[in-house]
């Protein structure tokens, strides 16, 4: 029980230092952070159960602001429970400060940065699914929502999903003050539209006075007495609450109270309480998984297979060396072959169905318990997520996510199925890692390198078998590349990767016949890139190069190389075959001959610029 | 009131000419598509209207198969309706057929791609918007949705909206045929969890047999006679129904029967009925708004404005000029500046609260119907739409999207609210165009000419007040540059543009002080680029550059560059100035500083680079 007295001063110190902070910041969301007072205040005082000395500790409960925006409370929280002083708490949003004006994990018990609403919740439901199903632990994982982010479509992924495991580990608070950025949201205070969408995904959802310490105590006493379902407490409540100036007011979203004096006498002044909060039980051990010696697949030369294939068979096996490693897949494990792995540890597949956000944002959640996952789907329906790996990103998430089904080469399908951006979007997030083998081989090197990479670390894969290349024990570290082809007296350098550098072998033999002599490049990796060795290439090659990616022409292997190349003292004279126009059905090599990319096209490009 | 044996008929040849087309295909998808024919024979043969002879026939209806991959059933259909021959319809997945593996609008009867899951509805949402709120016509609006992509949050997002906005002209039907890709779906035949889910939302829920003709003729006849609310009719079905060997199969998705002759003698061999489709009813018009002349908003030089306010001055005056041109934003006009167009057209503003997919899908959805939407949210947040945009390129759709809030140069909130993938991302969008003002009069011009631009046209805006710097009369073609010093002397070329072409114009008057003459260049057309300018600077400067901008390294400013001199005769030397490090909160002068894009940093990078 509570001492709701207490609590009560706890929740008007919350709004006071929600107010306090953002004067001093000069802005920042206080009324945002006002309406959930009680809410947080009742789950500090009474429910959570943290170690804040030791964040790393796995019996720790998980608290997500989904509503990243209401930091101010979280900061106060923060302060009320000791870990961080009032005067670090008057630092918010100032440069140099850990106290951002959104929370990020430069704060050690920040789990992931929030934000960009409808993010924190299905994060949420990751962690809540590596302690049921990975950890086996206990914690408890708390989401506050706002219920302007309960329009979009992720969070409903969420409560999906959440259900759909039986996820009674997981409480969400929906912090309904009825009032978004500019105005009344859809649903304003219909607690019960709410509700009735979640009981219809299969959660307890319970409907109070976000600003009666008792009810929301009861509610959160019913959420974790409640077996095999996630509970959501819907609680109305007052943005702005307690200061007559902002109180459900209009346009007062994301900036300091005018009068902060005023507003911090009408709540009783300042105060410093402290909480006691509880720490979890003692000696709470995550469950490790038994490695097993399973040898990295090998393909022969001069075989063919795909390397989705390959993808799927190495990531079994790696699974065995690594047992932290776990996949997601997004419905289409029979595509990727992440169904390989599937098999091979059953306990460690997770299927997210088609919900490619709560497949990256669950994968962004079993990272913060320190698991290494990997998450497959088509590269084209990764777009779905992008803001989910751009998030990722700005949580420091070490994530690994692979995209198969690159480019015009997957065929009849037509063009919502083929990847064609995907180099481009993945490069453009920052600290990533951009891989895209040609080879089983070394596929299987580059999926063994990713498990030991950190942020968020991208592999193209392809449908189509395509020949053998390297032997399985040749190296292929990222950032490195392979020169395939290379003599004293090379003409043109040929850049491929991929479907494309199957094309450029072929084109590359066919011009040997006509005694021009291909540099030939296997730019595996985008990010990090090998500019020594394109550089040298320049040099040998008098700066002519033809660049051929299965990709749009903006972003991808082309824009790589020239940028690699900005500085490198030769005059360069580049080609660059990409996909141009949109395309259609058609067989694997009409398309790769439709789009300009195949052996046909290379060899022309190859002898135009040849000296 | 239908014939139901010549529906039951119609339906039996629906799936005959599925399994034909997909096995002269060699691919496809026939049983997502036997599910699903009982639905839309009762739709074809009793309650379409359509004019397939006039595709552009305003009151037409509109038929949507979110779920694309059933795309034989639709051709089937075109084939009972006379649209399309036979002959041609066996033409499924072959080069240069408009039958694609995935409905395009290659044919006139398809209003947009699908394919991606999800994506479709929310589309259907934006058309019936504009056939209530813009056009005001009869039309309904059909969406044929599998079960598994009701995983896909972005179709809770189009149930949340459809009922706000009282669309009671649509009227979806979910095939629940209970089998996805690898194996069963989330939610099995639980009919119930789909129809409560979409009556918590506000809609009309009926649970049918789809199999039943009867059952499905009076579902979709109490469709059509509800007023106020869309209608939801979840279909128990059963995957590749008919056919013993993949009749509610696992294993059975995405490929032709294995015995074809077998599978259509079982369903009782080839019809060739046909059907004749109801036209809409005769002369119906859409309504106009009438236009009005307003003059463009202008601004002084030498006072302060932000290009995103002017987005929103001169979006309000050309929606005078343009009755066609209408708004959408994602619960932040107040931020992007949306809400003056709102205050001068409210008819024609839409609020989609947080929920940027629905909000791209709607905008796709109204410029089916010839309207010209721009919409806007922070870029940052655009990302979440980012499948969206790449399905409103296969769609051939004309949209604007609009992105405030671009860069560190937003100062306190954060790096989750900073849009710095944006530039990358949208230009490889296929037949993209993208641009970045720098001034509020340049800002009005390219609004007006985005008005014209077909294709996914994106703006990206910034926060702060900057100087005007041009006149109002000046023009600003798409695909043009501005170069704003120039002398016989320059020694280093700069290209920037939006907020780093101010911190450039700063360096330049401090490097004119030291002798050093730069050539700067305003960038405000990425794609297309000014080429030729880029070229001349090129030589001007002996293949000198310093580009700078508010933006990862990745796919920007430098990049665009760099493509645009592939082969522009130089040695290149190019020193690109972007965002390296992950920003963290600060003010945006201390950002810009922080990350090395402001005036001293581009004077620095300048000096260095100078003969």
């Amino acid at each position: 029980m509570i001492d709701q007295d207490f609590v009560k001063e706890l929740a008007q110190q919350l709004r006071v230092d929600s107010i306090r902070s953002s004067a001093a910041a000069g802005s920042g969301h206080p009324t945002s952070s006002m309406s959930a007072a009680e809410l947080m205040a009742v789950l500090l005082a009474g429910h959570l159960h943290y170690d804040f000395d030791e964040p790393h500790n796995p019996g720790n409960d998980h608290l997500i602001f989904s509503k990243g925006h209401a930091s101010p409370l979280l900061y106060s929280m923060y302060k009320a429970a000791g870990a961080i002083s009032d005067e670090e708490m008057l630092t918010f949003r100032k440069l140099g400060s850990r106290i951002e004006g959104h929370p990020t994990p430069l704060l050690p018990w920040v789990d992931v940065a929030t934000g960009s609403l409808g993010f924190g919740l299905p994060v949420g439901v990751g962690v809540a699914l590596a302690g049921k199903r990975l950890d086996q632990l206990d914690y408890r994982v708390w989401v506050l929502c706002g219920d302007s982010e309960m329009a979009e479509g992720s969070i409903w992924e969420a409560f999906d999903h959440a259900a759909h495991e039986n996820l009674d580990n997981l409480t969400v608070m929906v912090d309904v003050n009825r009032l978004g950025q500019r105005g009344e949201t859809m649903h304003g205070w219909d607690l019960t539209s709410y509700a009735q969408r979640a009981e219809a995904c299969g959660w307890q959802a319970i409907e109070i006075d976000g600003h009666d310490v008792d009810e929301v105590d009861r509610a959160i006493a019913q959420a974790t007495g409640t077996q095999s379902r996630p509970t959501v407490i819907v609680a109305r409540t007052h943005k702005g609450k307690g200061v007559k100036a902002v109180d459900d007011k209009e346009n007062a979203h994301g900036k300091p109270v005018d009068d902060p004096t005023e507003a911090i006498a009408e709540l009783g002044g300042e105060r410093h309480l402290s909480v006691k909060v509880a720490p979890p039980a003692p000696g709470a051990k995550a469950r490790q998984f038994a490695p097993s010696t399973v040898a990295l697949p090998q393909w022969d030369v001069g075989t063919k297979v795909s390397t989705r294939r390959a993808y799927g068979d190495a990531l079994a096996a790696i699974g065995g060396e690594h047992p932290d490693v776990v996949a997601l897949d997004a419905e289409v494990s029979n595509s990727t072959y992440a169904e390989i792995f599937k098999k091979a540890h059953p306990e460690r597949f997770f299927e997210m169905f088609i919900a490619e956000q709560q497949m990256v944002a669950a994968a962004v959640g079993m990272q913060v318990r320190h698991w290494r996952p990997f998450a497959s789907t088509f590269a084209a329906f990764l777009t779905r997520a992008y803001d989910f790996a751009r998030m990722a990103a700005v949580s420091r998430a070490n994530i690994r996510l692979v995209g198969s089904h690159a480019g015009v080469s997957i065929g009849q399908d037509g063009p919502s199925q083929m990847g064609l951006e995907d180099l481009a979007s993945f490069r453009a997030v920052h600290g990533s890692t951009v891989l895209y083998p040609s080879d089983p081989n070394q596929t299987a090197r580059l999926v063994r390198a990713m498990v030991e990479t950190d942020g968020v670390v991208y592999m193209r894969t392809t449908r189509g078998d395509t020949p053998v290349l390297y032997g399985p024990d040749e190296e292929f570290p990222i950032g490195g590349s392979r020169v395939l082809r290379s003599s004293e007296s090379d003409q043109v350098t040929v850049v491929a990767a991929g479907i494309t550098l199957h094309e450029a072998v072929k084109a590359a033999e066919v011009l040997a016949g006509e005694d021009i002599n291909v540099r030939l490049i296997d730019l595996y990796s985008l990010k990090p890139v090998d500019a020594a060795t394109l550089a040298e290439a320049a040099r040998a090659t008098d700066g002519r190069f033809v660049t051929v990616e299965d990709h749009w022409p903006e972003g991808g292997i082309g824009e790589t190389v020239l940028s690699a190349l900005a500085d490198c003292g030769v005059v360069l004279r580049v080609t660059k075959l990409a996909v141009e126009v949109m395309p259609t059905s058609g067989t694997p090599d009409e398309l790769l001959g439709l789009a300009g990319i195949d052996a046909e096209h290379i060899a022309a490009a190859v002898r135009k610029l040849a000296p």
